[in-house]
């Protein structure tokens, strides 16, 4: 049988029963379409006992349809992502009961008790464990799929598993090249398009974006999610799951930290003008910018932690290695921080944080501020030895308006 | 017909008919085995009109035997980053006749007419256009397979197609752990052994020697040579050819440059104390320094003119990147150029510039020499900016001896 589109719900539900145990022989089952995004189909199947998610990928991008092909190998390569994370952080990621090459389809976790973070966050809600979750997820995964971890006969065949280049090519454009030119798939509310020319003629800052883009295509350090913004993450109270590593590949390790950093300040700018009362918005940024520095502290303690205990390759052993490697990777993970916020911002996709605040004028106010922290992140990285540095560098812009 | 090797001259020259159409149906050949270093079976077949090479990769090391397995795949590798070189520098490189996976085999142009640099360079011959064909070999192969002109499919195809994790280990292993240790397979001359001990408690060195390391893991930036030194070089007045490219696979740039001038900086510390006249020796060190200026310049020229007409990639354009690129570039290879010095120096193999210097106490002198340039390179490489810079270091180093 070779591949088809589920054509029905009885399609689906049959597939569904083939491909797990969770459900009885006569349990009444229902499907309703969720969607992830834009890419992909996604089902919700649900009996009286349990339920369950099957994703299926087309040789297509849904919502453009066969005009924008795209290569089935990344059901693939999620279903392989999720399953290495799962080695290492099992709790942060849904559980895969199955993936089908011929239906390009993955069987997963139903995570319907977990919100979506990007709502999570436009609501003002507070999760109590969210950052040492993320910070965790980024120290195992990046840690284990790295040279530090892996011999080379395990690293080279990582990198030659997740060759991805139809994923990494969205995000080579959509990154760095497109927000920096006037780029026809750019999306500019005309009251900050001044400020985006400008941007366009700052050769500094476009000599780091630059440098990022080339960490981005060469440097092949550690298995990354690869789309690590708030969409990708559902959480609440007592727990957290990373979900869609679709555009996963061994790249730069900063870049997965700085996309969730990024999407930390981008709500931190939008909060700056989103409804409700002053205080408790004024709070909530305080809540997100704490939230930075657990996530990244978290990331380096258990970082290193692996690093001290875990390194295999000897001649990577030193300390001073490891100050000197943790260092880089923050100043890395600041600048990609900063290609987030701004393509969020000026490019093609943007994100709630910001679009939701209707008034056209406190919108703009909101993303003349992510454009700051944008650049300032990527342009003054350099100089950044710590994390409390960064925070002290984002208060600065935030009271110096 | 499954592999086996070659056992006869019978066997070598019906080989040689079939795979290529140099000779005569009548034409008498002989069989002669040249060996092309440890690793391979080397023949050369030659009738009376013509001549050719065949090399043969066996599933073990040649000199060691079952004992040290290493994949037969470095034969692939080889034939076809010949090829791909020859579609940018065809003059630079054996013209590939044939390549039999199934045998392993590699049918090639006979280069007899050309010495092995090692030999020339001991031999104080200077060539007066050895420099400009190494820099441009280097500028045309380390640029026409990055991300500055290949797109993101080809780039990544590329990556996958030398995935070459045996012969990797072999440098990961030879050149960043061995040396920077008292390793059993390491190779020191007892009277310099204090000095080897003493590099072995320099943490700043071993600090630079891991970054280097993982830079070689890790930066998938340009195809490799990746065995880039004096005896992979054959040479004669009015031309250059480089061989054995088995070590392939996409890395950092740096390392083919840096293992060429480490080579051409080997055989200046050898100078110091080789036999002959002093004034000629010296004169010798001189043409080598003024040589890494001209390979340099040379590289440098062509890979920045290539950059300002043929990158594809339109954020990485800018004038400004090309600058910053080149000068990384500079230093990089520059530390992998200590990294090539010091392992030959004291590592498990060592190179006639050095060994060929009988008296132990003079041959003493010269690898304390090697190993000074070497620590300096790597340790002091952040500091420079131009190859001016660079040979004013080297100079100084010598005269204050």
């Amino acid at each position: 049988m070779s591949f088809r589109k589920f054509s029905s719900d009885a399609d689906v539900i049959a597939f569904a029963r083939q491909h797990s145990d969770l459900f009885t022989a006569d349990e009444a089952l229902k499907v309703e379409e969720i969607g992830d995004g834009n890419i992909n189909f996604v089902y919700r199947v649900s009996g009286a006992s349990a339920s369950l998610i099957i994703k299926q990928a087309l040789p297509y991008v849904r919502i453009i349809g066969e005009g924008w092909p795209l290569s089935q190998d990344r059901v693939r390569i999620e279903a392989e992502a999720l399953q290495l994370e799962a080695k290492y952080c099992p709790d942060l990621v849904p559980r895969v009961y199955s993936y089908d090459a011929e239906q390009c389809a993955i069987v997963m976790e139903d995570i319907g008790a977990f919100a979506n973070l990007r709502v999570v966050m436009v609501q003002r809600q507070k999760l109590p464990l969210l950052a040492e979750h993320l910070g965790r997820f980024l120290a195992d995964t990046l840690f284990y799929t790295s040279d530090l971890y892996l011999d080379t006969y395990e690293k080279k065949s990582l990198v030659k598993g997740f060759i991805n280049p139809d994923l990494c090519k969205i995000s080579e454009e959509l990154f760095f090249w497109d927000p920096y030119c006037d780029h026809e798939r750019n999306s500019i509310n005309e009251l900050i398009r001044a400020d985006a020319e400008q941007l366009w003629q700052d050769t500094a800052l476009k000599l780091e974006v630059a440098r990022l883009k080339a960490k981005f295509l060469n440097q092949a350090e550690a298995l990354l999610h690869g789309d690590l913004h708030s969409g990708s993450v559902f959480a609440n109270e007592s727990g957290t799951k990373i979900i869609d590593p679709e555009f996963a590949y061994v790249g730069p390790a900063g870049f997965d930290i700085g996309s969730i950093i990024g999407n930390y300040l981008l709500n931190v700018a939008g909060q700056a003008n989103q409804a409700g009362d002053h205080a408790e918005r004024s709070d909530y940024q305080q809540w997100l910018l704490a939230g930075i520095c657990t996530l990244w502290n978290t990331f380096e303690q258990g970082f290193r932690q692996h690093m001290q205990t875990e390194t295999r390759d000897p001649s990577l052993q030193l300390e001073e290695y490891a100050d000197w490697y943790l260092c880089e990777l923050l100043q890395d993970s600041l600048g990609y921080a900063g290609t987030e916020i701004i393509r969020r911002t000026i490019g093609l996709a943007h994100v709630m944080d910001l679009e939701s605040i209707e008034d056209a004028e406190r919108r703009a106010d909101s993303e003349r501020l992510a454009l700051k922290l944008g650049q300032v992140l990527i342009k003054h990285r350099a100089t950044i030895n710590s994390i409390d540095q960064v925070i002290d560098m984002l208060r600065q812009q935030l009271h110096c308006r």
